[in-house]
């Protein structure tokens, strides 16, 4: 692990110098590449996913798993897309020229090393060296050990096109090894400048705890929908069956619903049929059940619940600040979303509910980097220091202030 | 500690919505009570002083700690400043209107609680705490025990003062105990948002070390001034000293110097000779003493050390190249400055050099909060993440998405 991460580091220098237009054509190669190799990409990938069967994976599990020449092509699309992006190094931040004559300028630079710990499906391994690639970044890949035989032929390929752009393959590396090459790449502070986990809470807990490295944390999203005493109760039905069902097992659909008792009455059954109709489980609090008696009901761990499934948790309550409250207590400042046609209502709550992204009259799914323009997204950060929210390009980076005079001295 | 962290925690939502003319009066009313309570102040200082010079304090490191009448109106006179500085909290970061039409901003809010944990002198204390509340933060002041009294007594005027103008007292809080109290404090990850640790090498590494609260290293500064074969050499010896010796306890004073060979033999007598006027002892490499024999012998520990004092380590380097390789391998990151006259040189330093700052013909001291035009600073960050160099009011806040629409749903 040392060893990989001294040529990692070794690997920043040429990287942080390379224009953007050889980075843009290393992309452009490993897109390619990726396309040449699909079949052994394939190959490795039948050998994962038999593997995973005989270990007794479920299927949904399986099928995050199993790459088609499909998906190999759009993880290549993925690499071509960035290539179109802007390079974010070298972008000045800020600048001036102080009183003194100083220029003073505020540049964006690669962050150096980032190390990757991930339990994600195997089109992370390319969306993350694409993207750290195009920072300047060189990084180190750990991914889930289910997926070690599809990542290390989709390196292999990247590698070879690195290089083939004439930066340096190691800018790309694959980190095998125990669950003791992990604890080393968390203790490699001065090698690794941060590690970014993307996976279950268990995960990022134990980077979180375990790290001396800075890290970045990402992603458990209990994400709330708040339907409010003036919201459009068509548009509110329309947005929590979205956030809801669209994508269940990503980290910006709702978990939990919560209802104004002014609309309770008329919205909590409509809303249990439209839902029940997709295959959603709903699971009430008291004030759900009055109005609904057939919902289940919500036991506490519910609400604390990121359920990554056709689930919902459901409470009504009393007011928008019960409303901020349950949210205060249950959410992972991920996201948050508020239904309301009051101008005063939506203000109280994106100023009040303290999360990476409030929502007003849309569906949660929407904070995601794609959907912001950002072109890229390596993951949504969760926390509030450097990056919150979600991380493209720019978050991929650091500064550097560049000072210059002809001859300044303090007095 | 437990329970000063739950009250911060439940004093960041009024000061997260407090408006800037709030946040103004009240940083005016500390600066008033600070000086009403200046005898009291100065008084607990006196205690301070004597029972640090009865166990046995240094004259240099009693005199940081000693505070006179115009010292507490320094301090009043820096938080009158900072009611100057417009808000961070509400700017908007950036902001488009989506394809869809949903309307995204990212707005900067407070980071919510900072513990501060400083060996620094007492003015620090009232400097962090008007800092954090202008950025809308509550703070937790970890200072050292040799100045108890004295912060005790400053916490209690700018609380008094915070109180009066209706924000909640605890925004502003001395965190009192042992070593314990502070392992608690690094643990508390959830109550405070982040630890900003202000001091020497030893306590910056614990605090790395122990936290699982997100950390922002500062100050530990190993900062060279490189004279290049094209340097103007009047202005290397004025930069030189001026980097040396102006303020020699502070982390961007220089610590070593570096002298391309062209010139080693014009110059190296040269600014030896003026920094011996000034008091400066040089320790000094082989090509160093070739042409200085007088200077003493540089050791390795010498080019690794900040030593915050009139020492200086100096080397004779052969290329920019090796300039740039001795800094990467004893550099902390810090500030790293160059005097030359060549375009190209310069060019290839900023480049290439990996540090918050780096210094084209001007010297180290102007990596400053204040001489950036900051308007103030709460300490200097030598880390990539999240804030790198001088950290004004804008550094010490996170941002937060608020998507605005009319129904959006994804499809």
């Amino acid at each position: 692990m040392r060893a990989s991460a001294e040529r990692a580091l070794e690997a920043t220098r040429p990287l942080a110098a390379a224009p953007r237009a050889v980075k843009d054509a290393a992309l452009r190669a490993m897109a390619d590449s990726l396309e040449r190799h699909c079949a052994e990409i394939l190959d490795a990938n039948a050998t994962d996913v038999s593997d995973q069967t005989a270990a007794g994976m479920s299927d949904a599990m399986v099928d995050r798993l199993r790459l088609t020449s499909g998906r190999v092509s759009a993880m290549a699309d993925g690499l071509r897309a960035l290539a179109v992006l802007g390079d974010p190094v070298g972008e000045v931040v800020r600048g001036s020229t102080l009183a003194n004559g100083l220029e003073m300028r505020q540049l964006r630079v690669p962050l150096g090393v980032v190390a990757m710990i991930y339990e994600g499906r195997p089109n992370v391994t390319a969306d993350a060296a694409g993207i750290c690639l195009k920072s300047g970044n060189a990084v180190l890949l750990r991914g889930s050990s289910s997926a070690l035989h599809s990542n290390t032929a989709i390196v292999a390929a990247l590698r070879e096109a690195v290089e083939a752009t004439g930066l340096p393959a190691d800018a790309i590396q694959l980190v095998v090894g125990g669950r003791d090459d992990v604890a080393d790449l968390l203790q490699a502070r001065g090698l690794v400048d941060v590690v970014i986990p993307r996976g279950g809470a268990a995960l990022i807990e134990r980077v979180v705890t375990e790290s001396t490295v800075p890290v970045i944390e990402t992603g458990i999203g209990n994400c709330h929908v708040y339907v409010d005493a003036d919201a459009d109760l068509d548009m509110a039905e329309r947005i929590v069956v979205n956030a809801k069902t669209h994508r269940p097992s990503l980290c910006n659909a709702a978990e939990s619903l919560l209802v104004h008792a002014q609309v309770a009455e008329e919205f909590v059954p409509r809303i249990v049929k439209a839902l029940a109709a997709e295959g959603v489980t709903v699971h009430g609090d008291e004030g759900v059940r009055r109005v609904s008696p057939d919902v289940i009901p919500a036991t506490e761990e519910d609400f604390g619940a990121e359920y990554l499934s056709l689930d919902l948790s459901a409470a009504v309550v009393g007011s928008l600040d019960d409303a901020v409250a349950h949210i205060r207590r249950y959410g992972t400042g991920h996201t948050e979303a508020i239904v309301t046609r009051s101008h005063e209502a939506a203000r109280r709550f994106a100023a009040e509910v303290d999360a990476a992204a409030v929502i007003v009259n849309a569906s949660t799914r929407f904070t995601d980097g794609g959907e912001f323009g950002f072109g890229a997204e390596i993951g949504i950060s969760t926390q509030k220091l450097h990056a919150r929210g979600p991380m493209g390009l720019q978050e991929m980076t650091s500064t550097k202030y560049v000072v210059t005079g002809d001859g300044q001295i303090r007095s």
